[in-house]
């Protein structure tokens, strides 16, 4: 009954697998934490739609950054979208946070250039493309890792429930490299931003990559760090780190994203984290990607963990940059499912995602198709 | 009655002029900030007490930071002391963290050396020496202030009492720079890290200073960004920023230091923000210093802000050391006096600044005499 009362109110949310209900997530001092990085890995041909060509990609998560903060980017002068219109979920996210005045905070743990905010510095070289090298040094591993945990634990002080995020292109081969090298079948079960999901192509890649540092499926099952530096990213050990830092204050996490943010779960599990305090928080357009497998995935990684999916009705959309979304574009990023997710809850019901589907739109027509317009 | 029940129950925080009484600043969710900077012009001789020799300068404020979060130094492989024993007024501030577990971050608003921590950085270049060059670029000033502006408002979301403190070596010398070329009369009025207050030296530097940038008293009155970019510092603009997006956000700001937190306040008159619910916090070493002026200088700025002073009984320390604080040296800095104040408040009135002086020695013996003694 309880729960009946719970999902009519939050009617899209869906709580997938786990015993929590909806109200597990109610917070007076929830925060998001926005991790972006880079690794080289995504400048292979095929492999990411984010940033319009190679060139650009670098340019990705520090200009979704500042569209958090400005509604538009500053490090390029161009519009956060494809040249078709379909935009970062970025947009999503700032719509969000902008309507629910959750706080938050951007952490740069390695991107090539920096965005023009005030950002959490953890101090890192982007990582490598782990096709040519390892993909990050043991010692940067340690250091992103021991940084997010000081990191976590200052935030659970005052913020009892810590939304974490992540902008990385290419960040689901690196992922899905880790998650191999872990023991954990992954394969084939990875989302893509793009709706032909290049499985061969990641497969491929990461298979070159684990031959090369003479792994194998499971081989670094006790060595989690050890598979981040040879075939990861430098987001996977800070948003790692900054979990466990909030875990062990007695804090409460959600990990907002995609099939990315299993790599994250499956390092907790393998460090003996309690993860009872950690949940899942996704889009639609994630859970139902037929290209993926993404609720198998986790739960074979933590049959307990709770699934919470976001429904913002995009297939609505009058935009089709945004309906693309519910197509197989995009699906997700920077925390977007998460924290819309948080803004239902933090609006106790009252916003649903029809509703927010508008002020989605309005903050697409304002901050995407204007400047769209202007430069066609 | 009420205000002599509150004085009972803090019996070492003294409030001086204003209308407030102690429990304004009472907080569930107290955030402390701490901006370090650099400016070269520490490196003329004799203006500070920071850092053992000159060429150790431009360790002191991550040193500082790094013993917030350690309680040791990593960047150097030194003591935070100077050599005969008296500590970085760090040691006071992580005691009073500790006890209360009051969150903190570390704003890097430009040092020389990167600490080895997470830290919010602004990505600003150190401060010039105001006897060669020009303080810093007027964007960089701008950058600062902006930077702070956007971090203020998103702390005040979650925390709604952020107190500021700094640490940057020199940091008076360009502070008075900055308060001359506004108009505000605190020649001879600053206090110093050393019992022999160098006001002939400062005076001299900070006059050669706004003569080479046609500067007289008061002529940058409406300029006071002009002000910090010819004769001022990074960290100025920075905690300004931070202190009015706290307070243009609804929240409370304690500015926790000596002397360079009138400049803060001249600064934040100037641009017409409303004060009423900014409050200085400091050491009973600073607001007893002979050598200089405090109060005056305070309410010759703005003559309604309340001063909250803390009195930690270091003068009845064994530790020789701790003791020199209330002898004229070091006094405060890194928020010391304004961090032991929301302790105290914090702790309900259960922790005197006796019981803190305790916890201090401590500190002192495991953190700065055992390695102390190692090293001699």
């Amino acid at each position: 009954m309880e729960n009946n009362k719970l999902i009519e109110k939050y009617k899209d949310i869906t709580v997938v697998n786990g015993k929590d209900s909806i109200n597990i997530l109610e917070s007076n001092n929830p925060i998001f934490v926005c991790v972006i990085a880079y690794t080289e890995t995504s400048e292979i041909s095929g492999i990411t739609v984010a940033g319009a060509n190679k060139d650009l990609i670098k340019y990705t998560p520090s200009a979704d950054a500042e569209f958090l903060y400005y509604g538009r980017c500053k490090c390029i002068d161009d519009v956060p979208a494809t040249p078709d219109g379909k935009p970062t979920p970025a947009l999503i996210t700032k719509t969000m946070l902008d309507i629910s005045n959750i706080p938050f905070i951007v952490v740069d743990s390695g991107v090539k250039v920096k965005p023009d905010i005030p950002l959490f510095s953890f101090n890192l070289r982007p990582g490598k493309n782990i096709l040519k090298d390892i993909a990050m040094k043991s010692e940067e591993v340690e250091k992103a890792y021991r940084y997010g945990l000081i990191l976590g634990k200052q935030l659970s002080k005052n913020n009892d429930f810590v939304i974490l995020g992540e902008s990385i292109p290419g960040g689901t081969t690196t992922a899905l490299g880790v998650m191999l090298s872990l023991g954990i079948d992954a394969e084939n079960k990875m989302s893509s931003s793009m709706p032909q999901n290049p499985h061969t192509l990641k497969n491929m890649i990461v298979r070159k990559s684990m031959k090369k540092n003479n792994i194998t499926f499971g081989s670094l099952k006790d060595k989690p760090f050890d598979a981040i530096s040879l075939i990861g990213d430098p987001m996977i050990p800070s948003v790692t780190g900054i979990a466990q830092g909030v875990i062990d204050n007695g804090g409460r996490v959600m990990l907002a994203g995609g099939t990315q943010m299993c790599t994250i779960l499956s390092i907790l599990k393998r460090l003996n984290v309690k993860t009872d305090k950690v949940f899942i928080g996704t889009t639609k357009y994630i859970f139902n990607d037929h290209s993926a497998d993404f609720t198998n995935l986790v739960l074979s990684i933590d049959n307990n963990v709770s699934i919470f999916v976001s429904d913002l009705h995009l297939i609505e959309s009058t935009k089709l940059g945004l309906k693309a979304f519910a197509n197989g574009f995009v699906k997700e990023g920077v925390g977007a499912g998460g924290v819309s997710i948080a803004t239902m809850i933090n609006a106790n019901g009252k916003l649903n995602g029809k509703t927010l589907l508008k002020y989605i739109e309005n903050e697409y027509e304002k901050n995407i198709e204007k400047n769209y317009v202007k430069r066609n």
